[in-house]
């Protein structure tokens, strides 16, 4: 079940290759009746999309929607909902080298032995986070409506690119790693706004369970922290608690958000917090070392094609419609 | 499913409280014809349970297990693996008082809401930290597995206890949060050996998805990192890919191990290694503030009964188990 | 997931071995504050049992149920639901016999394939029908919070014993296969009462996919139809189809009831109604070819122990039960 | 997930409408390396197809194969296959009446209640048997793997249309039917040969639940019966038990086959053999009664647009295709 998010309610399917004809998505189980709000999709598609600045890889996709599915007359049906997003700046012959040279930190080397020598190699294939569009396009649909019917925010921002903060700095950050032919990270912090409290479960499909599941499906993440996540490591209980008041409305409320809105799994009415890091982009034009698979010998690898010096900016809005997707399964299943 | 992990083959249950008759736990979907080693299981049992020495709580319980199913001669037949273990040291009067004011940072008070009242909140109920005790029988059934069968070795050790280094230096740390009525929290370093390459899948099964799904059903986790982790936010591709080469064995090795053994989700023959972080114990005995959840007005609390300073050395078996049903799922779906 | 029932909201889970120390079964995902009507639950449970008249089995066991969690002052709690159901008239030895000559149309020799001859052979172990108390407890909790919170009844009758209708002549016709050291089997009509239009799921969740499922897996059951059955093969469409009016108290009603309560997979609001096919109990005390499967001989085989010259009154509570946990699934899915 | 069929390694996932702008399928853990062999694909989606014969609707779809993702140099790379099929010949003018006034024994009626009126009513929509091309492209694909990797073959025949049995009769049967606005149904009987033995599971996995399970799934399915179904409840045990022998090849068999080819839910080696039963078409000619839904008032309707007079020779490749998907996939998880 590799390609399906199996949320409780919510199933989405994510298909194709970053250099095959298409890639898409379907959602089961997405609610009837909801009109879709194509201009958010188109914000948020476009947040994710290549932007041609110099901060981004020059690969040019428009991203034209075609939903075949699970619409009628403008709203959602209940059937599933299938988009299909055609690949048009393809340039497969700038893949060729890779077959048999795996890119370090790349899913080639791994993805060679998993299937046997028959994956689609060229730009990761379906292990692209071209990929993610699609995600994009599901969880767009889930925030819209998590905004219109649950009246729920994500908001995700960058704490920092490569250690730094602030936003001009961190630009400055990345086009200095493209200078040097390299490429850099960085931090996401994400809210879930006005989450009502006791929504979740416990043991194993926990808040944290799910969110940390869904988020590692997305490309280079390679940690997540809940609240003041590994910060609590140094810290006392009796400060770390968050305790209680109510407050000048009657509404329960803690004097601290540690746990990042989530107890026992289970949200505790403060907005879900949580950090992911994102690893720098293993494409870089640095010459680097790598072996030949077939011949078991030592090689030499520069990578050519395009690529981002940093996907921060482009994974971001990847996490809020990731987190939409599980915050709306959670509530669907209330 | 909240109290059933979902693995491709192994489907692992949960079930009871912690202060009702018994807790326990069901495999379904292990191997046939694996003799069980109670030596082995006995030992990790022993190394989750509270042991009365001064870094513990006093609740004394000696977790006999009870296979009441799965096993024939010996051996396991391929049928549900039923383990039942009883509750003999209750106190549960101890817990009356958290009936209506939710002790902070505890499942207390979503579990009411998401419960409606009906939840057992004696020490947690069904959250109780006590049900890892199922998890770590079934998990050790598995590590056993693991290592006579795949010859993969599954290692924890603390790296730190509220921040500090080195054994004898954090048990002081543990015995002053004690004798101030606080608590303290940690970080375990984990490590999986022996690991073959090309397991593993794509997006929402990738390594990182499950493990991290898994490690956040244990109580008091709060973050998870894998590899490098937080660290590549701050560093440069150049710096982070970790490289191939062909050792002396032919065998393909990379120099470092910055991605913690998974690339694409995959396993690339290193060790897969993570790091997860411990947040202090919420119960201490210091006064706290909370509420009453039927007056709606604010009180004090202060939790009597048995709980640990310190829980970070009983999760530690806890997440080397954990570990072990994710590493045998993705192995035996392979 | 052989041993798990797998709805969207409850997973019922069971274990045990005819002749091992316990069966029993575990609900995952039942509502929280109901209270248990016992009384129920051991009218249903002793309709199951072994009688010890003329017309079943001499095997004795008195089905105590040993719930261990997820009650509290007398409710569920929300939690899992483990209910333990000791073996006590266990008498294994009868069984040596079969360990390497299969019983005819019993599992014995398939499953020996499948474990590879470490499964437990004693009366088939986890396949024996013995296993099916536990999936009446789990159902006629179901059927109770049917009745109770929905309304709806299940209500199941014979109707025929080796072709042969009528409570006298059926029971003749057990008494009389009985004396001649054979069995017989029969049909069993189930009907779904005051089941709301609208529920269930189109394809591969339609109410018929998911009951067949569900029944099929009641051993000896070996043919379902829903209404009219195979004889719709012999119908025109302006016979079979159902056609609608308006009754008097305003309630959209068919004038017919030949698809029994379902189209296109979802309740119409008329009676769900299906008939199931029980085959004659394989174990008979006649002399039977067999083989040896150690030594690749023709053998021939008596069966002692003690066996049902009908099952078929037996199976009537349990696919009661079954199916109220595939009702009771649909309505909490709602 | 009522979209979406999951098998234990296979997944398959359906969606479209009749007459929205295209329907399609995506096959989730489908094996690597497999060369797709397109004749043998045509084949099963040409029986499927409607033919423009008499016997079968003026419906004209060339069903033309758009496979987007999965494949790579004519093979199937291990990641998710999407096929799409667009409708080229609709006339959704046809059934704008249908919207208020249900068809007799079709979805519209239940449907509209279950998507609250904004489910797409044109031609049953999500429902219509239009989206069996998608598992027929699906499960021809797993056919044609399991006869080439596993040498199993499925093969199924019509037994009777409208009681009758012989192809001229039969024939002859439909256009009676057809020339008096009306339709009938039949029998089909499919058999799984070469199956191996000692596949399957117990309980709620056998191979009897999870391939009703799919075949259920198929619009019109109203009963299945495996090996001699219900003709068992006719039957002594000892005419029903199949007995053993060793055969000159050394081979395990039975002598008969009652139980088509099922114990336990694992197979024994025989043949697995199981009968459908179709309904009459329920679009018919003739004037019916029926309903609507918004006024509440009895209504008369007469079913204008193209249908079949009789489905059956139609879906006899869907239950073959479909058999297959469930086949390999208990294959693929041994």
């Amino acid at each position: 079940m590799s390609s399906i998010f199996e949320g409780s309610k919510l199933k989405v399917s994510i298909f194709g290759e970053s250099h095959g004809e298409a890639i898409g998505v379907t959602i089961d189980g997405f609610p009837t009746g909801f009109e879709i709000d194509f201009d958010f999709i188109r914000i948020m598609m476009n947040k994710r999309k290549t932007n041609n600045s110099e901060l981004s890889s020059s690969r040019n996709e428009n991203d034209e929607l075609n939903i075949i599915s699970g619409t009628f007359q403008g709203k959602t049906t209940g059937a599933p909902i299938c988009c299909i997003i055609y690949n048009n700046d393809k340039r497969s012959s700038d893949y060729e080298k890779i077959k048999t040279t795996p890119r370090p930190s790349h899913s080639d080397y791994p993805a060679h032995l998993k299937y046997k020598g028959f994956n689609d190699y060229r730009g990761a294939g379906h292990f692209s986070g071209r990929l993610t569009a699609g995600l994009v396009f599901a969880g767009a649909l889930c925030m819209s409506m998590l905004q219109k019917r649950h009246f729920i925010k994500i908001e995700s921002n960058i704490k920092s690119i490569h250690g730094i903060e602030g936003d001009e700095a961190m630009k400055k950050e990345i086009l200095s790693a493209k200078d040097s032919k390299d490429s850099v990270g960085g931090i996401i912090e994400s809210h879930v706004l006005n989450m009502p409290a006791g929504i979740g479960e416990p043991w194993f499909d926990s808040i944290e369970s799910r969110l940390s599941h869904m988020i590692f499906s997305i490309p280079s993440v390679k940690g997540i922290e809940f609240g003041t996540g590994f910060n609590f490591a140094s810290m006392y209980g009796s400060e770390a608690n968050d305790q209680y008041y109510i407050d000048d409305k009657d509404k329960i409320s803690t004097y601290t958000n540690h746990n990042g809105g989530i107890l026992g799994g289970l949200s505790n009415g403060m907005p879900i917090v949580f950090r992911t890091c994102i690893k720098p982009t293993p494409s870089i034009a640095k010459e680097q070392k790598t072996i030949n698979i077939t011949n078991l010998t030592n090689e030499r690898i520069i990578i050519e094609g395009r690529h981002d010096p940093c996907i921060v900016y482009r994974v971001l809005p990847v996490i809020d419609c990731a987190t939409a997707i599980v915050i709306l399964d959670f509530l669907l299943n209330k």
